[in-house]
């Protein structure tokens, strides 16, 4: 961190300055030059309040970080790519994932079938909401437990591992045979939710806020690693912006940004980002060439009568037809994709 | 709710479509006109995914919702407004409150302090962080059970009945002896944390998501009210936009709008919305203008070693210098703020 | 266009307000329901100002357009493709078209050799701007008349038709041998110069302007094809949001929306999307996968050196080696791309 | 402006880098420090592109600004409130305007009965579009020469300066006799329209963009007075946000902050903010709270028949009750309005 100071200042000034910041436990140093001086702090710069600084010294001109203030997940420090690792299945480096099924968890019948259908078609995870965060408090919001026993059968069926939002940190103890636990868009910065999931030891897929910067996510995926775990999958699904032609944004240059700052995998949920489905194939090719490390793709038995989502969703001929055609386009991209 | 049918839709797939909703347990009523047919809804139509009925439907049109979404927080069915009782202080019609302190807790000399000012300068209410939700794990978080012990000192000292924020629902049953429960801007749409606030029997603040429109915000009001909790204030805290020169943009037209659509009462806090020290004491004058009912402000006794937030925050002699010109602006707009 | 009643509006009521819509050169048709009456207007709606028609007639809930607001750009109206014909290089159905080449004309030895160097790499339009929209009233805007003539001397050696921008109508003269006129982002609602452009006979590049939406894009340029030319290309180049890690966020999904909605051409410009050389590739082999008709590149013979945009220009060996991936791109898309 | 360049760069690259700069006009200075070297630039920096210089030398950590990139409206170079001065009325430095009129003239005996009906109730200036900027081209555009001319009989028939928006520089010979020329929000960076108006002598009145940040708003006004003009009043009038309940988001940040870097007045229009009639008053209080210089209200002797934008448009009985709680208001503030 660095703060450039004002033409003029008295040296006075600057070490009662360069005193108050070293009061807080960090070496300082001097760049004194014709114009501007500037001070350079060494220490855990992070835990300092920089626009304060600046605004409560009337000596500084502005400061600066210099370092990204993430750690744990930057890769300039962890420069190899993160394969994450979920029950044989790896994301990242190459391996390609497909994750595909329903909004929401309905019944046995519906969850076997959506499975069972998906994994023909090449889906290498099965996704399906238990507990669903919903605008409205009159909205359905998922089976609760009976959701989660259902998605176990449905992975004891087919083999395919399960991943499925929490909502609260008091239902962890729910997820111990959940093979991916997703934090959703909303949770993106609910800390303590975080730093619980960082303390479980399971894959963690954490979706950008919808108004989240892409720092703000990597310092939310920061919270998962600082606390232990760095299984952490980040996922992309569109922000929230001025276009009403598009539920949300999809910001696909979140692909190359979020791999060139950090070593974690990145995944695309066109699904949810665009809210149309005749936007879900092309989107997802698109998300496949701009290097993405993986797929999650709404995909319902009968998406006219789904209890959430279904404007979005892909029947399953449909998930079909798209898995042939990106099944070829993960391969021009050089990457490969599991068979379950 | 209603959906309009495209032109020349057969009769016999007009029925199908009746019998479809029917089967979910609404009424449906046929407009036929000499372009388009309108099909009426009559039921819970809260619980219907209207974007999924239009995309599965082909021969709908459009739909649209005729009634609004929230139903115990709506204007239309409770026309009154809500007066929120804080420990003996009322907040809403014609009462108006001023909330100060600190971003957080940091000792019992600053709380006391800082309360004994405000209190002086003519605040109601102290404001104090113990739980800080933060983008970086590294940063202070708050003195926790710690500071909520010293707030309630502060409160003892002083009268002044205190206000802070929750992160998540495990921490309710510290929350016994605190007046008005935050939920926080980043905690808005935490459902789970909404239901449980509002079976706990306590006055609520409820902050606007940075990136919420008035409806959700309203919809998440509607999640305490309908758990059982009618006390609830809402908090405008500024939005995301693309402008930089301020940390979020004060959205002031939420203050009308909100007061037409709901009885609740509405509070402005500049502090946050600016992240700016410069810009508290015009966008206060505003929120009085605009028609608030309360504000809150950031105020320490020394902004410049604030553990976070020192940026936008008064200092004591700035706060009382605001609230002599606020107090006129009140009685100017024919409210009253409490003397305790 | 159709109005929803308020439930129980007298007759008297209803028929007033026909007459007032009928006078003004409409035909109106009743729906009478159960709940609500719709009233449907036949005629050029186009012309009503549908909000103001709400908020003035205390009987109507609520207005909806149930057409599009634009005719000549809407695909319903005219379904195949348009292909547009640039001096004998065709954009569109099936023809994919490279356009590469500085943010200005700087000297003629600059764009004679990004011209001869982005021919032989594959490119098959040449772009420079002679005329630069500049924030800043104090930075380079251009070699203007001069800058065309170094333009049109780079296509007489190279054969490349060129494309540049236009900054006011009165500008037109001098865009008699340019190939394609480009109408900025900041222009794309400047509406006497759409007109402009419209009565003279040359392809036009239309740039989505930074906050405007897809249907006020076609709504521009439905002026440009009212006018009389309807050889037009719709270019997405970014949206302005909160993020700040790229200069602006591409919107990708705006490719399938419109040529979903309409029959015109779409290409995309990742250059000024993202802001960062590090950026294009990735973003141009995702706009060829989500269905784009061409790319738009900015190639600098030294970035380094350049007058402007260099942060954002590839150089000649980078547009090379992103050319020979995007052709094989292409080839898989099913698309071909001319050899000039 | 000033460059940190990365640790531990040779002396050689450093010479290398300064030679570079050096060659195009600048001098420059080194700080050496322990760390970090950092590299001042001294020269009209303003042409240089700062992105590019960081992007394409591979030795520069970051770059910034020391100081801002306008000058003419800066505050720091010229400390006093401009007044600008329209034919005998002033705004600014405690003189507070409002400018009221209808959307378009329509009719003589329209513009003429507005005109005496708000100047009676205390208006001081009149409003009144000739040239229409739609978003369709089906739209209604204004009565060109012949809403100029209605304006100015309004104008002779009461005294009131009059105030209307141009669209292209091409017009200006019809802008004459007009006391203020408008140059409309998507005009904002019609880099072209600004430099003409800044060369003809009259008050200009600029509008923020939809999209654009207030240092774009100085920019766009730096242009103007950089062509000689300096009588410019800055105009907020809403931003465009993700939020939906309002046609765009009131930023009145906006007048504190323009305030603090610029001398210029800065007025409010709430009409074209809100786009809802409702809002139109409380906004207008907040906004004169806030401190702006004036405030301009669309007001129209029959909003349910206007011809465009009546939704938000006043009617004189509304528009004479909102002044007399603004006079008390600006009394209040302890500013002047005149009487015309």
């Amino acid at each position: 961190m660095i703060f450039v100071l004002k033409p003029g200042v008295p040296q006075g000034r600057i070490e009662l300055f360069q005193q108050m910041i070293e009061s807080r436990g960090f070496k300082t140093f001097l760049n004194t030059g014709t114009e501007h001086t500037v001070v350079c702090l060494i220490g855990n710069t992070a835990v300092i309040d920089l626009d304060s600084v600046v605004q409560n010294n009337e000596i500084v001109e502005y400061g600066r970080r210099v370092t990204e203030p993430y750690k744990a997940v930057n890769r300039t420090i962890h420069p190899e790519d993160t394969m994450v690792n979920v029950n044989g299945i790896t994301i990242g480096e190459g391996m390609f994932q497909v994750i595909a099924g329903p909004c929401s968890v309905e019944s046995e019948e519906q969850i076997i079938a959506v499975a069972r259908s998906v994994k023909a078609s090449g889906a290498t995870m099965l996704r399906g909401g238990a507990f669903k965060p919903r605008t409205s408090p009159y909205a359905f919001m998922g089976l609760h437990e009976d959701g989660l026993r259902l998605l176990l059968k449905a992975k004891k069926e087919t083999g395919l591992p399960v991943v499925t939002e929490i909502m609260n940190q008091t239902q962890l103890p729910l997820f111990e045979e959940i093979d991916v636990i997703q934090v959703g868009a909303r949770n993106m910065q609910n800390f303590d939710l975080l730093t619980e999931v960082g303390r479980f030891n399971k894959p963690v897929l954490l979706k950008r806020g919808l108004a989240n910067t892409l720092e703000e996510l990597l310092m939310s995926a920061e919270y998962i690693l600082s606390a232990g775990n760095s299984q952490v999958i980040l996922c992309e699904r569109g922000i929230r912006t001025f276009e009403t032609a598009t539920r949300n944004t999809l910001d696909l240059s979140a692909i190359p940004l979020l791999k060139q700052k950090s070593h974690l995998p990145v995944i695309v949920d066109p699904s949810h980002a665009a809210g149309l489905r005749s936007l879900v194939a092309p989107l997802a090719r698109a998300a496949v060439a701009a290097g993405a490390d993986g797929l999650m793709i709404e995909t319902h038995n009968d998406p006219a009568r789904a209890l959430c989502d279904g404007a979005q969703s892909l029947d399953l001929v449909q998930f079909c037809d798209l898995m042939e055609d990106i099944k070829c386009r993960i391969a021009f991209e050089g990457k490969q994709i599991e068979v379950v």
